[in-house]
Protein backbone atom coordinates (compact mmCIF):
# COMPACT_ATOMS: atom_id res chain seq x y z
CA UNK A 1 0.00 0.00 0.00
CA UNK A 2 1.60 3.49 -0.72
CA UNK A 3 1.70 5.72 2.28
CA UNK A 4 3.30 8.62 1.49
CA UNK A 5 4.66 10.64 -1.62
CA UNK A 6 8.01 9.93 -0.63
CA UNK A 7 9.51 12.86 -3.37
CA UNK A 8 9.30 14.15 -6.35
CA UNK A 9 12.40 13.64 -8.73
CA UNK A 10 13.19 17.15 -10.57
CA UNK A 11 16.21 16.68 -13.59
CA UNK A 12 18.60 19.37 -13.56
CA UNK A 13 21.91 20.15 -16.13
CA UNK A 14 23.64 21.77 -12.79
CA UNK A 15 23.20 19.81 -9.34
CA UNK A 16 25.19 22.57 -7.43
CA UNK A 17 23.79 25.34 -9.14
CA UNK A 18 20.45 23.45 -8.66
CA UNK A 19 20.97 22.40 -4.55
CA UNK A 20 22.22 26.25 -4.28
CA UNK A 21 18.75 27.74 -5.61
CA UNK A 22 16.65 25.73 -3.06
CA UNK A 23 18.63 26.61 -0.10
CA UNK A 24 18.57 30.40 -1.28
CA UNK A 25 14.88 30.74 -1.85
CA UNK A 26 13.30 28.92 0.18
CA UNK A 27 16.21 27.43 2.64
CA UNK A 28 16.24 23.40 1.70
CA UNK A 29 19.07 21.79 2.86
CA UNK A 30 21.06 18.55 1.50
CA UNK A 31 19.81 15.66 3.45
CA UNK A 32 21.41 13.04 1.49
CA UNK A 33 23.53 13.20 -1.85
CA UNK A 34 25.11 10.06 -3.83
CA UNK A 35 25.97 8.96 -7.15
CA UNK A 36 23.64 6.19 -8.67
CA UNK A 37 26.35 4.58 -11.59
CA UNK A 38 23.37 2.30 -12.34
CA UNK A 39 20.90 5.22 -13.06
CA UNK A 40 23.52 6.72 -14.23
CA UNK A 41 23.04 10.43 -11.67
CA UNK A 42 24.42 12.41 -9.95
CA UNK A 43 21.65 13.44 -7.22
CA UNK A 44 20.54 15.66 -3.70
CA UNK A 45 17.56 14.82 -1.80
CA UNK A 46 16.69 17.12 0.18
CA UNK A 47 14.09 16.94 3.17
CA UNK A 48 10.78 18.65 3.34
CA UNK A 49 9.02 17.23 5.71
CA UNK A 50 8.03 14.48 7.94
CA UNK A 51 5.26 12.05 6.92
CA UNK A 52 2.41 10.18 9.21
CA UNK A 53 3.79 6.85 7.97
CA UNK A 54 6.96 7.15 9.54
CA UNK A 55 8.83 8.33 6.82
CA UNK A 56 9.39 11.53 4.69
CA UNK A 57 9.04 13.58 1.62
CA UNK A 58 11.95 14.79 0.09
CA UNK A 59 12.85 16.41 -3.31
CA UNK A 60 15.28 14.62 -5.17
CA UNK A 61 18.00 16.84 -7.77
CA UNK A 62 19.24 15.06 -10.66
CA UNK A 63 22.06 15.41 -12.69
CA UNK A 64 23.02 12.77 -15.39
CA UNK A 65 26.98 11.45 -15.30
CA UNK A 66 25.71 10.30 -18.78
CA UNK A 67 23.81 11.84 -21.98
CA UNK A 68 22.60 8.44 -22.42
CA UNK A 69 21.52 7.58 -19.08
CA UNK A 70 17.57 7.67 -18.64
CA UNK A 71 17.43 11.76 -16.99
CA UNK A 72 19.99 12.70 -19.83
CA UNK A 73 17.93 11.61 -22.62
CA UNK A 74 14.73 12.79 -20.58
CA UNK A 75 16.74 16.46 -20.13
CA UNK A 76 18.14 16.99 -24.19
CA UNK A 77 14.05 16.30 -24.90
CA UNK A 78 12.39 18.18 -22.36
CA UNK A 79 14.81 20.43 -20.81
CA UNK A 80 14.42 20.70 -16.77
CA UNK A 81 11.74 20.71 -14.97
CA UNK A 82 10.01 17.57 -12.94
CA UNK A 83 11.26 14.04 -14.04
CA UNK A 84 9.00 11.51 -11.98
CA UNK A 85 6.96 11.24 -9.11
CA UNK A 86 7.59 8.71 -6.29
CA UNK A 87 5.07 7.17 -3.54
CA UNK A 88 6.89 5.46 -0.47
CA UNK A 89 5.57 1.92 0.38
CA UNK A 90 6.52 -0.58 3.21
CA UNK A 91 6.03 -3.39 0.29
CA UNK A 92 7.66 -2.01 -3.60
CA UNK A 93 7.38 -6.08 -4.34
CA UNK A 94 4.18 -6.84 -3.60
CA UNK A 95 2.46 -3.16 -4.88
CA UNK A 96 4.52 -3.60 -7.68
CA UNK A 97 3.07 -6.81 -8.81
CA UNK A 98 -0.09 -6.19 -7.90
CA UNK A 99 0.28 -3.06 -10.29
CA UNK A 100 1.78 -5.18 -13.27
CA UNK A 101 -1.24 -7.45 -12.57
CA UNK A 102 -3.65 -4.31 -13.35
CA UNK A 103 -2.03 -3.96 -16.80
CA UNK A 104 0.24 -0.74 -15.72
CA UNK A 105 3.99 -1.39 -17.50
CA UNK A 106 6.74 -1.95 -14.78
CA UNK A 107 10.10 -0.70 -15.97
CA UNK A 108 12.35 -3.69 -13.96
CA UNK A 109 11.32 -7.23 -13.88
CA UNK A 110 12.78 -6.72 -9.85
CA UNK A 111 12.98 -3.50 -7.89
CA UNK A 112 16.74 -2.37 -8.27
CA UNK A 113 18.81 0.49 -6.07
CA UNK A 114 17.66 3.92 -5.28
CA UNK A 115 18.43 6.88 -3.15
CA UNK A 116 19.54 6.17 0.29
CA UNK A 117 19.40 2.53 -0.11
CA UNK A 118 16.30 2.12 -0.96
CA UNK A 119 14.58 -0.56 -3.51
CA UNK A 120 12.66 0.91 -6.21
CA UNK A 121 10.84 0.45 -9.60
CA UNK A 122 9.04 2.92 -12.07
CA UNK A 123 5.89 2.46 -13.77
CA UNK A 124 5.48 3.41 -17.84
CA UNK A 125 4.40 7.15 -17.89
CA UNK A 126 1.92 6.03 -20.83
CA UNK A 127 0.24 4.08 -18.28
CA UNK A 128 -0.09 6.88 -15.78
CA UNK A 129 -1.40 9.81 -17.44
CA UNK A 130 1.99 11.20 -18.72
CA UNK A 131 3.57 10.79 -15.23
CA UNK A 132 6.69 8.77 -14.83
CA UNK A 133 5.66 6.97 -11.46
CA UNK A 134 8.08 5.75 -8.71
CA UNK A 135 7.50 3.36 -5.96
CA UNK A 136 9.90 3.26 -3.34
CA UNK A 137 10.63 0.90 0.02
CA UNK A 138 12.97 2.87 2.52
CA UNK A 139 16.00 0.89 3.51
CA UNK A 140 14.74 0.67 7.04
CA UNK A 141 13.46 2.65 9.93
CA UNK A 142 16.72 5.13 10.19
CA UNK A 143 16.68 5.28 6.33
CA UNK A 144 14.08 7.93 5.92
CA UNK B 1 8.85 29.34 6.01
CA UNK B 2 8.23 26.68 3.33
CA UNK B 3 7.30 22.85 5.55
CA UNK B 4 5.93 20.45 3.20
CA UNK B 5 4.66 18.87 -0.35
CA UNK B 6 1.40 20.65 -0.07
CA UNK B 7 1.01 18.94 -3.33
CA UNK B 8 1.60 17.72 -7.04
CA UNK B 9 -0.59 19.15 -9.74
CA UNK B 10 -1.53 16.64 -12.44
CA UNK B 11 -3.02 18.17 -15.61
CA UNK B 12 -5.65 15.76 -17.40
CA UNK B 13 -7.62 15.81 -20.01
CA UNK B 14 -10.63 13.90 -18.19
CA UNK B 15 -10.51 14.00 -14.66
CA UNK B 16 -13.40 11.07 -14.15
CA UNK B 17 -10.87 8.91 -16.33
CA UNK B 18 -7.98 10.12 -14.38
CA UNK B 19 -9.48 9.52 -10.61
CA UNK B 20 -10.89 6.31 -11.75
CA UNK B 21 -7.08 5.38 -12.68
CA UNK B 22 -6.03 6.62 -9.29
CA UNK B 23 -8.04 4.78 -7.42
CA UNK B 24 -8.24 1.33 -9.29
CA UNK B 25 -4.99 1.06 -9.35
CA UNK B 26 -3.36 3.06 -5.81
CA UNK B 27 -6.44 2.87 -3.57
CA UNK B 28 -6.52 6.78 -3.56
CA UNK B 29 -9.57 8.30 -3.12
CA UNK B 30 -11.53 11.71 -3.56
CA UNK B 31 -10.74 14.08 -0.75
CA UNK B 32 -12.12 17.01 -2.09
CA UNK B 33 -13.49 18.09 -5.13
CA UNK B 34 -14.66 21.53 -6.93
CA UNK B 35 -14.22 23.87 -9.93
CA UNK B 36 -12.42 26.68 -9.80
CA UNK B 37 -13.43 29.19 -12.11
CA UNK B 38 -10.83 32.05 -12.09
CA UNK B 39 -8.06 29.32 -12.40
CA UNK B 40 -10.41 27.44 -15.05
CA UNK B 41 -9.88 24.30 -13.68
CA UNK B 42 -12.11 21.08 -12.47
CA UNK B 43 -10.20 19.32 -9.65
CA UNK B 44 -9.87 16.28 -7.47
CA UNK B 45 -7.90 16.25 -4.73
CA UNK B 46 -6.48 13.04 -3.51
CA UNK B 47 -4.95 12.89 0.36
CA UNK B 48 -1.99 10.84 0.11
CA UNK B 49 -0.64 11.50 3.41
CA UNK B 50 -0.24 13.64 6.73
CA UNK B 51 2.85 15.70 7.23
CA UNK B 52 5.28 16.72 10.21
CA UNK B 53 3.43 20.18 9.96
CA UNK B 54 -0.34 19.01 10.71
CA UNK B 55 -1.04 19.35 6.97
CA UNK B 56 -1.05 16.73 4.55
CA UNK B 57 0.47 16.05 0.93
CA UNK B 58 -1.84 15.80 -2.01
CA UNK B 59 -2.19 14.70 -5.60
CA UNK B 60 -4.14 17.78 -7.22
CA UNK B 61 -5.80 15.80 -10.92
CA UNK B 62 -6.25 19.13 -12.77
CA UNK B 63 -8.81 19.19 -16.53
CA UNK B 64 -9.19 23.01 -17.91
CA UNK B 65 -12.82 23.93 -18.31
CA UNK B 66 -11.60 26.24 -20.66
CA UNK B 67 -8.84 25.87 -23.33
CA UNK B 68 -7.77 29.26 -23.22
CA UNK B 69 -6.91 28.91 -19.22
CA UNK B 70 -3.35 28.04 -18.29
CA UNK B 71 -3.62 24.29 -17.44
CA UNK B 72 -5.84 23.98 -20.97
CA UNK B 73 -2.51 26.08 -22.89
CA UNK B 74 -0.17 23.76 -20.98
CA UNK B 75 -2.01 20.81 -22.12
CA UNK B 76 -1.90 21.25 -25.65
CA UNK B 77 1.73 22.20 -25.46
CA UNK B 78 2.64 19.27 -22.85
CA UNK B 79 0.07 16.53 -23.27
CA UNK B 80 -0.72 15.27 -19.89
CA UNK B 81 1.53 14.73 -16.97
CA UNK B 82 2.98 16.87 -13.89
CA UNK B 83 1.82 20.62 -13.99
CA UNK B 84 3.24 21.93 -11.33
CA UNK B 85 4.65 21.17 -7.44
CA UNK B 86 2.97 23.13 -3.99
CA UNK B 87 4.96 23.89 -1.15
CA UNK B 88 2.75 24.82 1.91
CA UNK B 89 3.55 27.55 4.56
CA UNK B 90 1.57 29.17 6.87
CA UNK B 91 2.17 32.33 5.55
CA UNK B 92 2.34 32.51 1.83
CA UNK B 93 1.64 36.24 1.89
CA UNK B 94 5.33 36.85 4.21
CA UNK B 95 7.38 33.95 2.13
CA UNK B 96 6.45 35.14 -1.58
CA UNK B 97 7.66 38.51 -0.57
CA UNK B 98 10.69 37.01 0.68
CA UNK B 99 11.12 35.25 -2.40
CA UNK B 100 9.62 38.38 -5.02
CA UNK B 101 13.09 40.04 -2.79
CA UNK B 102 15.66 37.29 -3.95
CA UNK B 103 14.82 38.54 -7.91
CA UNK B 104 12.31 35.19 -8.55
CA UNK B 105 9.19 36.33 -10.72
CA UNK B 106 5.95 35.82 -8.34
CA UNK B 107 3.06 35.32 -10.83
CA UNK B 108 0.29 37.11 -8.35
CA UNK B 109 0.63 40.57 -6.73
CA UNK B 110 -1.50 39.29 -4.10
CA UNK B 111 -2.54 35.35 -3.68
CA UNK B 112 -5.87 34.24 -4.53
CA UNK B 113 -7.99 31.17 -4.01
CA UNK B 114 -7.05 27.95 -4.09
CA UNK B 115 -8.32 24.35 -3.62
CA UNK B 116 -10.59 24.04 -0.69
CA UNK B 117 -10.16 28.12 0.31
CA UNK B 118 -6.51 28.32 0.78
CA UNK B 119 -4.55 30.96 -0.78
CA UNK B 120 -2.20 30.73 -3.51
CA UNK B 121 0.39 31.97 -5.41
CA UNK B 122 3.06 31.01 -8.35
CA UNK B 123 6.48 31.17 -9.29
CA UNK B 124 7.60 31.65 -12.49
CA UNK B 125 9.28 28.45 -13.59
CA UNK B 126 12.35 29.76 -15.61
CA UNK B 127 12.90 31.49 -12.03
CA UNK B 128 12.52 27.98 -10.86
CA UNK B 129 14.77 25.93 -13.34
CA UNK B 130 11.54 24.87 -15.24
CA UNK B 131 9.31 23.78 -12.35
CA UNK B 132 6.18 25.94 -12.29
CA UNK B 133 6.36 26.16 -8.21
CA UNK B 134 3.26 27.01 -6.00
CA UNK B 135 3.36 27.95 -2.68
CA UNK B 136 0.05 27.53 -0.63
CA UNK B 137 -1.33 28.38 2.89
CA UNK B 138 -4.15 25.92 4.02
CA UNK B 139 -7.90 28.00 5.18
CA UNK B 140 -7.69 26.59 8.65
CA UNK B 141 -6.43 24.09 10.97
CA UNK B 142 -9.18 21.97 10.13
CA UNK B 143 -8.84 22.59 5.89
CA UNK B 144 -5.54 20.35 5.63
Amino acid sequence: MLTRIDHIGIACRDLDKTVEFYRATYGFEVFHSEVNEEQGVREAMLKINDTGDGGASYLQLLEPIREDSPVGKWLAKNGEGVHHIAFGTADVDTDSEEIRAKGVRVLYEQPRTGSMGSRITFLHPKDCGGVLTELVTAAGPDAH
